[in-house]
């Protein structure tokens, strides 16, 4: 699947929550990705995410020819020179910061460049897309977000509910973004965005990655790749090409059990998520991380300019990361 | 102050929360308390508050003249037999649970009685009485109500917001308490009950710990034993003398730092409760913790009959912690 306009692109995803492995790795490098933002912390207090974190700096060594670690946007331009894939650590919850607010600049200094403020339920920060009621961002939330801003640590708020959303944009000081969703006009879906919450978090200066994640998209198991980049325009009609990248919510290679973790509160307790927890099935043409350049020829064939390609590959994404890293 | 009446009593105190030693306990011995909820935890997690179980373990044996543990009613009708005082253990949040609710279960066989679900601020139960924004017990909060109930621990609600109260309140299958709390009649504060409050408790079967803290009354330092009786009536006139108890509040021996770790979030965040952070000036006549009786006799000077006396003092207590203990 060589191309040329991939191949020079700078292509960023701002999600990946795959389980991690060379096999993995491999597979992002020959999809041709420059930058990834990759999930290390979902439901894990602080020392599980170290944990984690101390994993992915033994992969960062022991990969060394395929990865190499993120902490600016200069290093994502290195990453793409060096033809390595570049990792973003995120968090998709605040859990590892327990009671710390403190500890965002700790996560920081060691590659956690984004951190969701709730995971689908209620956390001292606000509260989840799952959660029954959402009274917004709590008081510790607003000292959270002021850290994240002072630390450069972007915002995602793909699973927080939406007033939680709606108060973390408002406060946030700094670009915040839903790393990961899709339109609630093509599907209902308690993840997914309405156009007035698209709009609202864009006038903002906010960001919207869309994810190419079936469970979300009207098609289903069906869902193809240029089912995806009708997804990606629906959004470009909402706010516009400049503020749209990927985040495409991969899961390859996560096994059931991951699933069930993924769709219990606290990865135990109360099932959130309905559904048979088999692994997703990804769309036809972007069968695993390879696949990235699938997607680049599914614009072209609809007749996208060059220009908004490269944006919605990833020059957005460094736009938007330049302006919260800085 | 040796009193036959009080000497032949059950007196019970709903929540102490002073800086534990032999001298506490010698002066709760001479007060001739029967049984006391004692704070072990506030604002710590899961690994402190196992710290300081173990802590009062060793108080347990080495001040065993003077101390009891407290698994059920029947062990607080030993202590008054043995003339010892019984320890109830409380949390003052549910920090220490993190993110396990079956946690509740853990705790209590370790002699944990009590828990308040939310400490001044927000977690990931619901929110707290200094917290800007309430929406309510969240449907994690619900499960750990549930572990609570099945388990046999009283709810506190003393320090929880008023939505979330409310929920907890309605949903819980056994009484719940405020363990210490003025009317705020008397006067408005944060920590204070409205007589609506109270009622919407005590016609649900629960019940009502009155606190001696000047902080919450109107007359400040000034406060007398009188004016603590004349706050009893106040709560007996909006919900009759079978649910209330005492539920002092204590601080003794507690410096300013202390008071400092409790006023602010987690214990070093933002400040919640303004003001200074000098230990509070007791009411006159209730300087300290062997004064209890003082009380008693303040309550026959109002006139109060010998009935309603052993109610207050302790049987109340008794009958609520018999119904959520069984």
């Amino acid at each position: 699947m060589p191309h040329a306009l991939h191949d020079d692109a700078i292509v960023i995803d701002g999600l990946v929550i795959s389980r991690w492995s060379r096999s993995v790795f491999e597979h992002m490098h020959r999809g041709g990705l420059t930058a990834a933002n990759c999930t290390c912390s979902v439901w894990e207090g602080f020392r599980p995410t170290m944990e984690s974190i101390a994993r992915w700096q033994g992969w960062m060594r022991e990969h060394a020819d395929l990865i190499r670690p993120v902490h600016c946007v200069d290093d994502i331009r290195l990453a793409k020179r060096e033809g390595r894939v570049g990792i973003v650590l995120g968090f998709q919850n605040t859990s590892a910061l327990e009671d710390r607010p403190d500890f965002v600049g700790v996560f920081k200094r060691l590659g956690v460049g984004v951190m969701q403020l709730t995971y689908n339920t209620q956390n001292l920060v606000g509260s989840g897309c799952w959660e029954s009621r959402d009274s917004g961002l709590s008081d510790f939330g607003r000292e959270v977000v002021d850290e994240m801003n002072r630390e450069g640590v972007l915002v995602d708020l793909s699973h927080v509910g939406p007033t939680t959303s709606r108060d973390a944009i408002a406060h946030s000081s700094r670009p915040v973004a839903f790393t990961h969703c899709c339109p609630s006009s093509l599907k209902p879906h308690p993840r997914n965005k309405s156009d007035e919450e698209l709009r609202f978090i864009a006038d903002r200066g906010g960001f919207v990655g869309v994810a190419t994640y079936p469970p979300f998209l009207p098609w289903g198991d069906d869902t193809t790749v240029e089912h995806c980049v009708e997804v990606f325009e629906r959004v470009i009609d909402v706010v516009g090409e400049d503020c749209v990248g990927i985040g495409t919510d991969f899961t390859q290679d996560q096994d059931s059990a991951f699933f069930t973790w993924l769709r219990h509160d606290k990865g135990y307790r109360r099932r959130l998520v309905p559904g048979a927890d088999r692994p997703v099935r990804n769309p036809a043409g972007l069968d695993d991380l390879a696949c990235y350049p699938n997607l680049t020829a599914a614009m072209e064939r609809r007749g996208w300019r060059e220009s908004r390609i490269r944006k919605v590959l990833g020059e957005n994404w460094m736009r938007v990361l330049g302006e919260v890293w800085r």
